[in-house]
């Protein structure tokens, strides 16, 4: 099947958790908003199309049916693109890990948009400031420490067990992270080494390391969900 | 199967969307921490016990399996519980709109902890009025007009075509807004006319009519999710 994504051009945003998947398995799949612009995302939301009705991108078109919601999308590619061991008990925890994951990246968007994702960072800058620290000292350790340990119990009982979505989806947190929070990752390096080894083979698998390399990974930017911004991610 | 749920006592938080599941369908449930505490839910969170490791409540226990994350129990017992119409389509439709109803259920909570879920409101009061106003003239209204074209659209193709735990969480979700902002609710009320009946379908179940009248049922109040503070949501 060729496999439809829709999300926004110039960010990798939310859609890259999906694109990550597309791309290492092979997929055959079209980046519609790259080929035809961002209006043919807006035409579903406006719901002039069949099939469930968006609320944002990332969605999927996978035949005649519309996918949305990140963690959604990768609970039906998962078991389809074999990025998810089988059986329900791994295919749950897939889930929940990959909604932990969604609820970090929602943290991280938050930390420079505190108020209103509509306003610029610029209008916001002081809770932007109070918010990101409240992030960088007490969450995303939390959340990092977290993973840490769900790799650590491991032991072939659980989702990541063996190569999956969650994987390719905790590289790019951690790529995202690295982007926008570098002191604070650096801070919290040695305390995260499992975490580390993932992302690095994921880095590592062929399909992935040659879609890095390619023009189809747009860079970091102050557009997309992780920014990088000093005054959110100071020296000490 | 006898179902075991974990969340905090003393709040209907996020656990109550699980519990609105568990009771509409009749289900045979303990709810864990009522019975023993809150303490049975940290020895989960510290990985006292065998299976998947939840990084907070709610979770639920089926035989062997850990379930966390809202969305991901709910795709469980959906298809257990005769609460999602049969077939992928309706599923996969599910799964995307409680994704949706949870990214609502964060922000409503936002609104009162804009800076830090970790410290008490008064002291980021002045944050949270500014993002309420977002939430108020913004963001409710976008997500609450979605919801009923979601219903509008409906037309039997849908998850919503008939009775499903999307349906329950509709119902909390107006719920909890009712209570938390009841002035922009009702400066909402005629726009969402197939939402609030919904809503009231819902109600109306004897399940859940009952459960709403039991002592189960905790009243909304200021350490939950949904909190009325009348600085967050003016008369006009």
């Amino acid at each position: 099947m060729r496999y439809e994504l829709y999300y926004w051009t110039g960010i990798q945003g939310r859609g890259e958790f999906v694109r990550l998947a597309l791309e290492d398995a092979g997929a055959d799949y079209l980046d519609v908003a790259r080929k035809r612009g961002d209006k043919a995302i807006m035409n579903y939301l406006d719901g002039m199309h069949d099939g469930a009705l968006p609320f944002a991108p990332p969605f999927l078109k996978a035949g005649r049916l519309v996918i949305a919601q990140t963690g959604t999308i990768l609970a039906y590619l998962g078991p389809r693109l074999g990025l998810v061991p089988g059986g329900e008990a791994a295919e749950f925890h897939a889930q929940q890990l990959q909604q932990t994951i969604g609820d970090v990246v929602m943290e991280a968007h938050d930390t420079h948009h505190p108020i209103a994702a509509s306003q610029y960072y610029e209008e916001q800058r002081a809770p932007a400031r109070k918010r990101a620290k409240v992030f960088r000292e007490e969450r995303l350790p939390k959340f990092l420490l977290y993973f840490e340990s769900v790799i650590e119990r491991g032991n072939g009982r659980q989702a990541l067990s063996r190569h999956s979505y969650v994987d390719l989806s905790l590289f790019q947190l951690v790529s995202g992270l690295d982007y926008a929070f570098p002191y604070a990752m650096q801070r919290m390096r040695g305390r995260i080494p499992r975490l580390r080894a993932l992302a690095e083979r994921v880095a590592d698998r062929p399909n992935i390391a040659a879609y890095l390399q390619s023009a189809r990974r747009v860079a970091f930017n102050e557009q997309g969900i992780f920014r990088h911004y000093r005054a959110l991610d100071p020296a000490s």
